[in-house]
């Protein structure tokens, strides 16, 4: 398994669309996901912070919905950039994706301290629509399994203010 | 509607469960979500960071899904309690829960700068275990629905190192 994503989506995004606290590059806050392509299934590799607990000792559920969240819009994003025949790093700028429905099942409790991996199984429902199916494991135990359904970013979703 | 939640379940919680990301009093970085009941709902508030961003001007889906969750295991903590005899304030400790799956629609773009509210309705499926539906809205918008199934803490949810 890759130690590190090399050409992860999120890199290619335009400037504007960078500042997300999940996976915006710009968004010095954020949590910097980045998604890859493994095979013909996408990676995310994450490590949480001390801070994201649950219980002591246990990761807060709501950063494993971010992970999977932002991992399908990620893995979307590289999908359909695929079939428009580009990949990540090749200076095209990748379409941007936004979340139309996520699903979570946390299957076990994930331990504090040890990095994160999301793999998504990808699925296109509609030519502006994937489902991503994802698998989080904490080294090698299945903690969550979850689900997004990501959708072309619509005209509506721009700032009014 | 109350502009605050002056009985919260998450006040109750004993030290050692009281350090969740999301809604943990004694995690000094995270977001302490508080919820309460509004007549045979619940409700918790929250305006979310600058810095929760998903696109410039827009709440970051991740936040979204953080408050579902938390104001689902608290709303099912309210329930039990008060089903035990027991009211957020009196005092008595109340059951700790988790989140066994986690469902989001994001249903229209949430604005930045706007207090949220979440609104619960909640609904017994086994002693110990609640389904909790729960409206997101921005001032008067309903901009998310969501789903927790939380179940009663299990043993298992130690930490082991």
């Amino acid at each position: 398994m890759e130690k590190q994503v090399v050409h992860a989506i999120q890199d290619e995004y335009p400037d504007d669309f960078a500042w997300c606290y999940g996976c915006g590059r710009l968004n010095q806050e954020g949590h910097h996901f980045r998604t890859g392509w493994q095979g013909n299934k996408t990676i995310t590799m994450y490590t949480p912070d001390e801070k994201h607990t649950a219980i002591p000792g246990f990761v807060y559920g709501g950063i494993i919905a971010s992970l999977i969240d932002c991992h399908g819009t990620g893995s979307a994003s590289l999908a359909l950039h695929r079939k428009n025949g580009h990949e990540a790093g090749d200076g095209i700028a990748p379409p941007r994706f936004v979340t139309a429905s996520l699903q979570v099942d946390f299957i076990k409790p994930t331990p504090q301290g040890t990095p994160l991996t999301a793999i998504g199984t990808l699925q296109e429902i509609h030519p502006k629509k994937w489902k991503v199916q994802t698998e989080v494991y904490a080294g090698g135990t299945l903690c969550a399994r979850g689900e997004v359904v990501a959708v072309v970013m619509p005209s509506t979703f721009r700032a009014s203010s």
